[in-house]
């Protein structure tokens, strides 16, 4: 058993909370949020207890590794403290919306060699997975073409897009790591960006509504197209088309109820709203995999570097953006 | 080049006229209809001229092969007619609503050993044809169930009804030789029905609605289910499974257009609602076939004898209806 | 909290004892098999203790309701029992393979008004009630035809061919469940089968592939199809055709992935073979439901009566499928 | 009656043979090709002459409108002679692989106030029509979002691809002509290109993949994908992804049949290879506007002006492509 600590019981904390407490391999020692009542009420409902300070999780030696769900601003500094009481991590994404400050948190622990995995899930989803695996195995010989759909059903609270970092470092982040968990390194890419869905995300300078097109190191090319809006539900879906063939990956449906009348046929009902029902086997995967790579001091993958790699592609499509230009990657 | 005569021009009239008008091989000599007006207005819009009568048609020696198309009860007749006058013949189906009318009709005539053709056109649809090809080829192995759904847009007019032989005769007959150009030799059958859609069909005796059980030679087993009314088109499909896989067959769409919406995703729009646009690739290929075994002096195939074992079948389900009980077939 | 005990530690049974063990609601005193070490492994894996007879789980205040899970021929002991120690029952199906027996257990308990419920599973498969409940909100008008396909991956050994009561008690019964749910009492039915998956069954004088008819009281008319043998994987579909569309719901798929290549196009993976897979999802909700029943003093459904009326249509397809004629259900 | 010549009996020219030699309002007055034996032999096949001459047809009063389909070098010099002639032209894209030439064509002929129509035949496909409707409509809201996928199933011979003016003008076209059916104008766009699938390709100076991402004046972003290369057929498809859902246009497959086995389910045949299948239905359909805008003396549409945007977008996407830059559409 794998003695784990939570630290942020937010949203995607709580869907961590029950993964981890029902995991066999993981004991959840406990969790913590600087909202007492949050971590107090996700305690209970897993049967744990809370901790009183990030200190005292550092500074228990049950916890062999902590799972990092914060506010992004605090990551660097939970990661660097966790490394540096030899508890390994998995931290959600991204490491922080300022790559100068992310690249040198890794400078800082290093030399702990600690075990940092980032949650990238979408590495962790079954089909994802299954078409990655598919293509690694040279079902469709070499890829050359890769569109990633990546759409939102409805943007965030404007408060939230306040300090999201932007589009591009809070939801194409994903995207990005996508294309190089099937393609491997990125050597340039060119960004196009709208405000359609909501002037109010215009006026704080973000957009909301994204195509971008990035050049492989092996020769392919990806497309990513991304709106913060999407009435149909969570809409994710990948295909990769290459010299042998093609291999899609699209969206689940909560039933696979068709309907026929006289006003139209096969109609489906529709795909997941949220990311956490969308999302639900990739982040029970990603506990599994992560507390395996734990027991067997084996090295997580997606790796810090991963974590990095995708913010330059963000920070690289931001400056894509503004001059109009193909961005290379150094 | 096949001088042939179309008798009949009525709906399914002209669309052979049509097709007739335009094959390659074919030279419509003439169009004859009991309705001069009909035959009139066919002539017009595929450029040939109307007989005047059945006699001239079969006097005519430029005439090879005729192709019938009035209403059933002629059906007899003008085979005899056109078999003594040795000209081919394809006539559509049934051959006759009287199964012994019908056999008496071949006894008449073998002796002449005419080229005579049913008109199952749904044989020569290129979906059913390959499933079929694809099952004669072994890809499923052995065939055990098969599942054929054949559904009516809208009930005929009462006045149709009346004459048309009932349900059996006028509609599953069709299915029938799906069945027996998929299976061969059906052993026996059982047959459910009921009067769900029109009262008036009820009224009349008949039913509008029903489900069907065969057993064929082989041993595979038979569903077929009907209704006389169907608000989302003209629903055609066939499915087979076998001892190795299954192979499916479906409705064919106006466009590949999808609709994803905030109700619903996936839909696509109605199927085809009338026979005539359905199988439209199949009459045409029905043509060619025709044309071919006459210039090749081949004997066709939905022969007479496959017209008579549809009728067999269709009678057998009356008995079957009425007696529920499962019905032998000699 | 609930207080249950499961009996029967077998295949399906431990699936259960992982849904009890995990529901929020619940709480699993303990297991029972007779197998001593099957109940023992089970009750390591979820984490409770082994009863060491039915006696004392009967005798257990804690305990208000049992989950029986046993081989069919316990299950009526095991049901009176219950009753008498007046604690709710979720019992596997069939009853017994006995009607007659079947009946004289009711009418042993009735007076003491046990909750009894019988699992059948299917009706809580998320597909199958969303169906349902979309016809019975009227999206397709009167239901007039109802297609339901079962197919199961392969055949049980022989040995349990044996003591399985054939395939309608067997395997059709869910079948038959389905189609009162979906429809209500049911007036007739005419029952085909065939030995064509494998000889060894035949010459137990069972059959392995079927396909049947049934006649609803509502007028609607019914299809089954059953084969022992799909290699596919587990088929479970269900058409309703309506007077004013068609809902149907199908099988899912392990991934979404779709391939497309020099050789087919659009292909996907095999569906779930194994019941416990296919069905996961219904046999929580299953457990969620009967735990609510218990909770909130309901009667649950399907009730010990539904289970009776499968049964019934068990024996009437027995019966005809050695008459050769449609029977009547009394 | 519209009398008509076809100029150019190539592969393209002889679908259109076929075409108006079918067509109830033309009359195929003559065809003429440099290749005499070619013109001979597509005359014989549909039933007309042979003009021995360019200046024999536009001297020719019985004929009204021409049909260019030959060689894009001399689209402009017939252009101009039949303009000149008086009569109506339906020329094959694109007008001219130089984009001064064909401004200076239409400066030479303006005040002639020619009918000229370029053949865009994938704006009558049945289902990009229906989609292009559908939207117009209002059915998805406002479109933010179209993606454009158009793969040939394999390369040109290298001795085309050294006269076709590069991927862009050759192949791309009809992509840029989509994009402004459905949405208008175009504001800027991004090419990005590779050489992966036929050396031969590169070495000419060409690319043979391609994507691309444009911005229309409406604000809507798209995105253009292509490869000379695909293995499972030529894959076109549209999608538009709007405010309020998500129209899409796939492919279409030779038959409905679906194969399930122990490998793979649901696997459909192949998607049409050729573009003449692919887009028969476009084809026909674009030759009946055409002859009703000659005969009801109407502007067809996509017009002169229509070719000339187009190319001033594949010369875009060159100079995008060499300096790694948006480009703006002045």
């Amino acid at each position: 058993m794998i003695g784990m600590a939570l630290l942020g019981c937010g949203r995607i904390g709580k869907v961590h909370a029950h993964n981890l407490a029902r995991h066999p391999a993981v004991k959840l020692e406990c969790v913590y949020d600087v909202m007492t009542c949050a971590a107090e009420s996700t305690a209970r409902d897993v049967g744990t207890r809370c901790a009183r300070s990030v200190d005292e999780v550092m500074a228990d030696p049950a916890i062999q590794a902590v799972l990092i769900a914060t506010s992004t601003d605090t990551h660097v500094a939970l990661i660097i403290a966790a490394a540096h009481a030899h508890k390994a991590v998995l931290c959600e994404k991204p490491i922080d919306l300022d790559l100068a400050r992310a690249k040198r948190c890794w400078n800082d622990i290093a030399s702990l060699q600690p075990t940092v995995m980032i949650g990238f899930n979408r590495r962790f989803d079954p089909s994802f997975r299954s078409l990655r695996e598919r293509l690694g195995a040279g079902e469709i010989g070499v890829p050359e073409l890769v569109i990633i759909t990546s759409r939102d059903p409805a943007p965030p609270p404007v408060a939230y897009i306040k300090t999201s970092g932007g589009i591009f470092r809070d939801m194409t982040i994903h995207d990005f790591d996508m294309a190089r968990y099937l393609l491997g390194d990125i050597l340039e890419l060119q960004a196009f960006g709208a405000n359609l869905v909501d002037p109010a995300i215009g006026e704080l300078g973000d957009i909301d509504t994204a195509m971008l097109v990035l050049r492989a190191r092996s020769g392919a090319l990806v497309h990513i197209d991304n709106s913060r809006r999407c009435v149909y539900g969570y809409d994710q879906r990948i295909e990769v088309f290459g010299s042998k063939g093609m291999l899609r990956a699209g969206n689940q449906h909560a039933t696979t109820v068709e309907s026929w009348n006289a006003a139209s046929t096969r109609s489906r009902d529709l795909i997941e709203r949220f990311f956490i029902e969308r999302y639900a086997a990739a982040y029970a995967a990603e506990i599994d995999y992560f507390a395996a790579c734990v027991r067997d001091r084996k090295t997580p993958s997606p790796s810090f570097a991963d974590g990095i790699s995708a913010l330059e592609l963000a920070e690289a499509a931001v400056q894509s953006l503004h001059s109009a230009r193909t961005v290379q990657l150094s």
